[in-house]
């Protein structure tokens, strides 16, 4: 569900039968019941806001949030640390900045003069940052996390692959801005209103109801348009199993320390992976859960990095003219061996790519990219392969690593599973 | 959204005003015009679908969906191979393998009746393999791609650490199986038929509109409940920006070979910092964006890769009593530093389930985690980040390597903006 993008100046100035709102920092309306006990209380507001009869948005307490702002002590710790960076004096930090952000906020050039009017409304802004002045060349994206963030920006940064045909002539912009670690509620707050004043659409992972339900009322009163991300696939796994979730984000201590059985067999797979790089150690080829042949380039490292991450003990061994393949090789169970393969054209393109990015001299790149000698042993690593037909052979031309890990992965349990549809399965 | 979960059985035999449903593969009522267009021509049903003015689900032509996956090259090629795998003649697979289903699949064990019911009434069934068999001990959920799977896996597996608290204590137990490169109207209808065979959620992301309906009216047909887990994200994207996603899928030939700069470095990233593993080349210190200085076990290695993974060269520097730290070290920018450390009695811990998981032998271990020596080198360790006050110390006790990665990347890029609210920003 997407939240409503209302304009940006007006909800600074929420309506008020009082009319009692002068500016932003003193507009007082009442605090809504839920979000007042989740300032309070988080443990007290989860368990309200659990009950689907949430009371409808109305506006935050303007007041106490700036309060909460202020009482931030991430905050002021980042503040002064920010000053300490930039010479500054801690405690002129607010002038200075709000002077300094309406000489660097691009008000004529921005996109949306909204966004200027709020800045300069708004005499509390203290982010001027290089981020922001970026945030002027094209539409801001908060991704929020009350964890890493690596999950929501993996689900954000693959949303955005539906944009690409946008990005790539420029006819849009966009900024992302992955904001992690975010547990407190004046912390959120914070972001909410720093999003507010970019822009920016929120793109939030919130475990915590009370987190989550503050977050969807910050956003409507701030008008920033706002999802969450994992929403419906945590409300879609609990409806299936029957069972509520924790509502624990990973980062709480409650959950810290649970380094399961999983992780360790990652950071062993990892470990091996490593150490059997380019062919290293063959008497260890035994204890490989997946064997990489291939000649230079064809991406066997950067591979063999990615399927460890996943937790497979990866080896690869580069098939070179003139040198011989390690006997090991063909006396472990042949049938976790996979061949890489690549177009040799495509393949030359890519060696000069990667000389270059070297930063390799021409003598080096002529000879490195020598087309004939990429021919020659792309040839040999066929022989090679023709021999072998157990192994499979996968074109790694133009594809990701992701998509060749993909292939392998799919194989490899295949063949474990003997499944008519390849899958790849777990427990938990 | 989720949707509904009707009894399994019962929608394999719609309702038919005309009352010709005998059975599921003879019951044939009107195929919706959506759907069908989608099978003839995904471009066309694409444009008619992207109008929200969709007609209601209805249900699917049985007939010709077994039609569909009889004539499925994918199927009968993964068939064969299976076939020949395991030694038995292509073409009698139908057969053997519908009556090994009868013995396999644990029709009394089964939590869920209805799965046996299907299977048993369905004499097509020939899916029978680990996966399916250990389906039986937990709920099953399908997480379905038009890709590599892997940010749909990702999302997933961050909505089940909600529910841990359950899994723990095998309270309840969730089989996942990822299937991947779900791009063409038969696979999919192939997949979501055996979800409702195994009573599956269905978790899915597929970029084509065509195939998003299908899938949703398909998993109404079948009773599969299911959730498309990226679309809320999409949705508020495109709002965002004002442009329409593209619906192309990555692995689509249109988008295919677009290997962009940001791929390069990462692999480039990849390449330097496996070379710099564990103090090696010290005289590249300074073309690391993240160096980190830690005692060993400290997760040097694996958050190096980490890190890497995401585009940073890191170089990682073990810190040992008796032996220097690389002069390089000093002369370097120090504000890419990063110290690691660890709570001596967790961090002794780790080292023997590791040295264990490592299978080194009690001598070796109780050398290995001998407690002094490990108390000793913490001590050196603080001594030498108190000389440095530059580098931000971390203590990695009990977090994940993606939470200290988490914590590195903001300080890194926190100090490169300088922004009072530590964020990680990228363009697109």
């Amino acid at each position: 569900m997407i939240g409503s993008a209302k304009p940006l100046v007006a909800p600074l100035q929420p309506p008020s039968p009082t009319g009692r709102c002068l500016a932003p920092s003193s507009c007082a309306p009442d605090s809504p019941p839920a979000l007042t006990r989740a300032v309070e209380s988080p443990g007290q507001s989860q368990s309200q806001s659990q009950s689907d009869g949430a009371p409808p948005p109305r506006p935050v307490d303007a007041a106490a949030l700036s309060h909460v702002l202020r009482a931030s002590p991430q905050l002021s710790r980042w503040s002064r640390s920010r000053a300490l960076r930039s010479g500054r004096r801690p405690g002129s930090d607010r002038a200075k900045l709000s002077s300094a952000s309406a000489s660097v906020l691009p008000v004529n050039k921005s996109p949306r003069p909204e966004d200027a009017a709020v800045a300069v409304e708004d005499g509390e802004d203290d982010d001027v940052c290089v981020a922001e002045r970026d945030a002027a060349a094209g539409k801001a994206i908060y991704i929020v996390s009350d964890g890493t963030g690596w999950t929501a920006e993996h689900a954000v940064n693959a949303a955005l692959g539906q944009f690409e045909h946008c990005f790539v002539d420029r006819g849009c912009a966009v900024n992302t801005h992955l904001i992690s670690m975010v547990n407190s509620m004046d912390r959120l707050l914070e972001v909410i209103k720093q999003a507010a004043k970019e822009g920016a659409l929120v793109l939030y992972t919130l475990a915590d109801p009370s987190m989550a339900e503050s977050a969807k009322k910050a956003c409507d009163f701030w008008g920033v348009p706002f999802t969450d991300v994992l929403q419906p696939t945590v409300e879609a796994i609990a409806s299936h199993i029957g069972v509520a979730p924790s509502g624990i984000p990973r980062s709480s201590p409650s959950r810290q320390g649970q380094l399961t059985e999983d992780y360790f067999r990652r950071i062993d797979a990892i470990d091996f992976t490593i150490k059997q790089d380019d062919g290293a150690q063959p008497q260890n080829l035994n204890r490989a859960d997946i064997v990489l042949a291939g000649v230079s380039r064809t991406g066997k490292t950067p591979l063999s990095i990615y399927l460890a991450q996943k937790g497979y003990k990866v080896a690869n061994v580069p098939i070179v003219m003139g040198v011989n393949l390690p006997k090991t090789l063909f006396e472990i169970s042949q049938d976790k061996i996979f061949g890489l393969t690549i177009n040799p054209v495509v393949h030359q393109a890519i060696r000069k790519t990667r000389a270059k990015a070297l930063g390799f001299g021409d003598g080096y790149q002529s000879n490195y990219a020598e087309m004939e000698h990429v021919r020659q042993e792309l040839v040999h690593a066929n022989q090679i392969f023709a021999q072998n037909p157990m192994w499979p052979v996968i074109g790694v031309t133009g594809k990701a690593i992701e998509e060749t890990a993909a292939v392998i992965v799919r194989i490899y349990h295949d063949r474990k599973q003997k499944c008519s549809m390849p899958r790849i399965s777990k427990r938990y």
